[in-house]
């Protein structure tokens, strides 16, 4: 594991291999071409392509085995220009490690994969077999590995929270619920009130892991399970702090796909967003103003948030804007107020191409401000014990924020449907596969 | 964040200071100890403890802050050999930044917290903030990140799948039934369909993430959530490879401890196991001998695997111990069979001092025995058509393993039970806080 395998070379490894070497290579077959005189063998490892030439005598006895079909190939390296990375393997021995594959419902050797969503997503088992979906997920998979990075190196905690609750939190809406020992338990929207009881033991977490929202409505940007890549962090001076860190974090992530997914981004041609140093900021306010909203207007809609996306791109240069100030009625009851204005919140949504990516914000941290938070919204403090308790016993000024995993490497990869880029989404017509 | 910051220093910083400077340090107050003349606050922050000297015109206005309270000071550097790190704080200026806290449940200022279990847990958000507890934890977040970074090292992919699942799969038992959009979901016992899917993917894999049993045994090592480590990789011979693997990564995850952790491990006396290069196999049958259990005993009790984790001991002077070669009819379908005993399976458990960690094995991958195994137990292969849906397109042979999280850090620390090292511990009595 640690070292190269001597019994195995990489596909991505045989540009570097000297001709006339045998070699060994395992994988799928990706696509099998049958000419008059010889076939080509295109094998698909975990690396990339690699192209095998195979005379007639060199067929196995049952038969060139099918496309999908998993083999071993014991050949010789041989330069060639036209292949990929300039060389083939000659004279193989090949032998199936599976049985003949059936041909599956897409042709995955196509270089783009050209179907409908539904046979995306129903046959995920083998369309993310495909190069170029494989390579979103290595683009996800490296943004994650580099949040942690930024992170670890800020001196954060890792924390794991539960999932099953026994309290409908936050929004109070949209959750489900869970048949827990014959009681009703539900699942957790947010890690957001255990990670903020965890400042008062860390002072800094974070936590990536699933959250649940059963969300009725069926758009290209909801699902009902998702990754949530959740920051929290103690003794900021207000949410402005908490959006400088945002701003680390994701140049973070891009240079972490830069330097873990070079290849992939080449594959997906995918351009990546300019986040600048100062992540440019209007209040909610201004960025009704901006659209044309009337001024009473509690919310931005999706197209208020495109409008202002191509307008921090025009006027910035930046691919994302931070909107801050919403309207206290419209955030979760633990946001801290604005301190000129107790209307507005120090909270703000993060747009990524105009889309919404991030929320964050200073929560409030004096356990008399919260108990009253949650009173003024006719809610007993006696069903917020164990959030409450933490803010009894001292807690600092504090805040985060949670960027969704899927909506980011969606607009990264300009993914007409978030559900693209996820692995096995869930939605409300969606259980599997 | 990513360089010092100039407006505080750290309570593990203070013994590089130079004497005669002012410093601020922020955390909670620790510890409050007021003598006739003068008072001393010990200083609490995510890097350690700081010693104040307050003497009677420093104190605040509004009197000496509670114990927990927040507190920014603002005070000189002096030398004072008695002080932690030779260090203190004098002429402090001092400034509450939460509300007098309340006095905690537990003293948290002692060495140890002598409290009861269901205190301990009932006041988690609190008794995390004990300095021992919280070190149990940075070992698990040491645990997880050097997890990480042996299998990113070695080319593994992370994954995430998800937790709500449309049939009972694996065991067909303890599963949570959640309401979905009005039909009925359940939540995941484990990754591994998904996992093994995805090595057609992506060859090697890895996640991280909660999993849920609807365990209703009430014992110190069970839990109905936690936080499994799972590995499921591509192109093995046999079991013996997947067993390699996982020696690779619990000695990455005790040296990543070590780089990450010495502070806690000395904190908390702990020795770290001994997990030799070849990590010791006994044969289940040879075991059950070994033991002087009936050589038709199908399983194994926590008894025998204490017992056999002191003779590993003993014997190989390892604290781990691998048993392999467990009857099939004990094995999840999907199990491989032994090549020389179609009864045994080329699976293991892996023992930790005396207690099942890990469960691991090689895998069928040929479609047309999957599908006989879950026709051999009375199942439809319907009911698993995504799962198949991966094998009958080719599957290269593979294996994984499953690390319990909470299980590792519990056995490290020696924990009495499970609950005592996982952050807010679900089981069937208990959930919340």
């Amino acid at each position: 594991m640690r070292t190269p395998d001597p019994a195995r070379t990489l596909a991505a490894e045989l540009a570097e291999a000297v001709p006339g070497r045998r070699v060994t290579l395992l994988g799928h077959v990706h696509r099998r071409r049958e000419l008059a005189t010889v076939a080509f063998l295109i094998i698909r490892d975990r690396s990339g392509l690699a192209q095998v030439v195979v005379r007639s005598a060199e067929h196995p006895a049952d038969g060139l085995p099918p496309e999908e079909t998993v083999v071993r190939v014991t050949g010789t390296v041989a330069a060639n220009p036209q292949a990929p990375g300039g060389v083939e393997i000659v004279d193989p021995q090949i032998e199936s490690l599976s049985e003949p594959a059936a041909p599956p419902v897409v042709e995955l050797w196509r270089p783009t994969l050209e179907t409908s969503l539904p046979t995306l997503l129903d046959h995920a088992a083998v369309t993310w077999r495909h190069p170029a979906r494989r390579a979103t997920w290595q683009i996800a998979a490296a943004s994650v590995r580099a949040f942690r990075r930024v992170l670890d190196a800020a001196d954060f905690t890792e924390v794991q929270t539960p999932k099953i609750v026994d309290t409908v939190t936050e929004s109070g809406a949209n959750v489900f619920p869970v048949d827990y020992f014959g009681r009703t338990g539900y699942l957790a929207q947010s890690p957001q009130f255990y990670k903020q009881q965890l400042v008062g033991v860390f002072e800094r977490v974070y936590e990536v892991g699933p959250v649940f929202r059963a969300e009725p409505h069926d758009t290209v940007r909801h699902l009902s399970e998702y990754v949530s890549l959740d920051v929290e962090l103690g003794f900021i001076h207000d949410h402005r702090d908490v959006l400088r860190l945002l701003g680390d974090v994701l140049r973070g992530m891009l240079d972490g796909i830069r330097a873990d997914a070079a290849e992939e981004l080449a594959l997906l041609d995918v351009t990546l967003p300019v986040i600048p140093e100062d992540i440019p900021v209007v209040h909610f306010r201004d960025a009704l103003r901006r659209v044309g909203a009337p001024a009473d207007e509690p919310d931005l809609s999706p197209a208020h948030e495109r409008a202002l996306g191509a307008w921090a791109k025009e006027e910035f240069g930046s691919d994302v804007l931070a909107v801050e100030g919403y309207p206290m009625r419209k955030r979760p009851f633990y946001t801290h107020p604005q301190a000129d204005d107790a209307e507005g919140s120090n909270s703000f949504d993060l747009l990524f191409r105009g889309l919404e990516l991030v929320t964050g914000g200073q929560r409030l941290h004096r356990h008399s401000e919260v108990v009253a938070a949650i009173e003024a919204r006719g809610d007993s403090p006696s069903a917020y014990a164990g959030y409450l308790e933490a803010f009894a016993h001292g807690m600092p000024p504090h805040g985060g924020f949670a960027i969704g995993l899927e909506r980011w490497v969606g607009r990264l990869v300009e993914a007409a449907n978030v559900r693209e880029v996820t692995l096995f989404p869930r939605d409300v017509h969606r259980l599997t596969p």
